[in-house]
């Protein structure tokens, strides 16, 4: 009976896709003589916390009952006070978790504060759902990087326009649709300046009560116009990835300067031939916890080359061109055996395209 | 209450999967007060026909009782004896008959016949899935040419082996299993020689009860080695399309000679660049009413360049090469719109491979 309780505080969890990051997604149920009497999610960054809204729905009801709750309740004041207080104080008897925090210096002292008040608690249920549910959260608490989820759009042999540069459109409407709510759930977008000098894309995500994400184009030799809609939004929201040489450049510290009263950020880089790695880490500084990599061939090559992809979803069309660009390139390996192989691979049907969905096994080093 | 009779016809049909080859699947189901008495189906060439099998099981009960079949009951002295005679004589009520027999000497005349006799018909139940089942039969009848099924096997960057040809294996076990089915299902299984220098393949339907298909290779300059495993079955369904010019060579004269010793049959063609329409003729005078095409890249982009693919099954595997040999090349499309587009497509997922199944529009000329 445990399980299907946990499930549900896991669903709840994924509501708050797009709109809690960096923190985690949480969900939690609290249940008496097996009927739910309370539940709730973290809705929003720095909003209460799941087990706040639960416990406040049980009310008095929550004395005796159970808390399931998808991530080791907080013990610590940070936006809110701390979760495990809260939950002594409603009197609740047992305790059930998904997963310990990722947090090294926190992780398991929510549960011992639990423990020595007296409150069972057991933790593990659902685990590698809950895991799976907050690898973003995880990947950027531990290595300081930002998820990188790569989407591209490709025909059936693995094209992603026409050697002339078109590319409008592989994948049919349902498939674009979905990938405006991709660009909801991550913080950031990315892509080389070349995909932006071909198509000039908004990048936002045109969906209803979506918010945009953080534009981000690596553009090594400064090439991005001026009038580009990358630089025209004032959010202060677009990023440009270039190298630090530009500003030696007469003409091009004039262009910076114009960037600049625009409320454009920069990220200044080493170099012209930048790693995928530094870029990520610059980017983890902004508290951009998740990045979508959509492009083009040079960058999603280079992410692979450097094991960078944590997930992804390629949706493919029943099409050939037999010719064109590829989504990815450069690469010459002997044998089929040491090619990239996706990892927990996922397929939608959606009409008469398909998307492989995917993700890099997490590698938890606490919790565990 | 129709329908779902004709539906079970049809499922019967399909069980005649290549056996029956290059005459039609068809099933028959014959129901009295919504009760089925008689169901039978195509079984093997030569063998008796659906209507008689079901009509045989209902016995004297098929007096007054309705008959459901796949295709128009034939009408003249073939291998067996017409079935619209047996109908009358055992004095069927009603004839439910899915589509008309395509051949236009003989389309409508049974029905005619049925008709004539004072049984009540009706024709185009299920017609469109009438037509699918039998869409390698109706192509051989019309055009006089095979059907051409291509098979293959891809990563998700449409590659089919390494730069230096290693490709064992791309797809799981359960896709290669799927792919011992389908050469059962088709008559002959065409690759280039290329392909056969490179993997010497069997080409054999390693499945229970499977009957091998004929082996076709395109080998303009003849550089089959006279040990390969193609060269050595004797069952005299190995067959090398090669040019007519190898035969001014005396060494290759000499070799012919071995080749037909061994009882491998030839089909020669003019110059050197075969096109794939000219093959497919030769093929179809043999009697070979499909063709599955296994590769290579040479072959199955000419057979795309001529329009000459009716149907297909394609395997994805997650994995991404980023380099190698694709499946299809040699194109350059300015735009997308005019790129090949698969029509009536199917996904299945197969593990964590998938498959997309498509086939051409049937473009029927009688019977409408």
């Amino acid at each position: 009976m445990d399980k299907k309780y946990m499930e549900l505080a896991l669903e709840l969890a994924l509501k708050g896709k797009g709109k809690v990051n960096p923190n985690p997604l949480v969900g939690a149920v609290v249940v008496k003589d097996d009927k739910i009497i309370g539940q709730g999610y973290h809705k929003f960054f720095g909003g209460p916390h799941a087990e706040v809204y639960a416990l406040d729905e049980a009310g008095e009801n929550a004395q005796g009952a159970t808390l399931y709750v998808t991530l080791e309740p907080c013990s610590h004041f940070g936006k809110t006070p701390p979760c495990v207080e809260k939950i002594k104080k409603m009197k609740i008897k047992k305790c059930v978790v998904a997963c310990l925090d990722p947090n090294p210096l926190v992780a398991g002292r929510g549960i011992k504060i639990l423990k020595e008040a007296g409150i069972e608690v057991e933790v593990g249920l659902c685990r590698e759902k809950a895991l799976e549910v907050n690898k973003v959260f995880f990947k950027y608490i531990q290595d300081k990087k930002p998820f990188l989820f790569l989407k591209c759009a490709i025909t059936l042999d693995g094209k992603i326009a026409t050697s002339f540069g078109d590319s409008k459109w592989i994948t049919n409407e349902n498939s674009r649709e979905k990938v405006q709510h991709l660009r909801n759930d991550y913080m950031g977008i990315m892509i080389g300046v070349n995909t932006l000098l071909k198509d000039n894309p908004r990048l936002t995500a045109r969906i209803e009560n979506g918010r945009n994400p953080f534009r981000i184009v690596v553009d090594p030799h400064f090439k991005i116009p001026v009038d580009s809609n990358f630089a025209n939004f004032d959010d202060n929201k677009s990023i440009i990835v270039t190298s630090e040489n530009i500003l030696k450049d007469i003409e091009l510290s004039e262009k910076y300067k114009k960037f600049i009263d625009k409320g454009i950020r920069f990220i200044f880089l080493a170099g012209e031939d930048f790693k995928i790695d530094e870029i990520l880490d610059k980017i983890g500084e902004l508290k951009i916890d998740s990045v979508l990599l959509e492009g083009g061939s040079y960058l999603i090559s280079k992410a692979f080359k450097e094991d960078r992809i944590d997930g992804g979803e390629i949706f493919i069309a029943p099409k050939i061109l037999g010719g064109g660009l590829s989504f990815i390139d450069g690469f010459n390996f002997k044998e089929i055996k040491n090619c990239f192989h996706l990892e927990n691979v996922k397929y939608n049907i959606i009409n008469d395209n398909i998307s492989v969905e995917f993700f890099k096994n997490i590698n938890l080093k606490v919790g565990d």
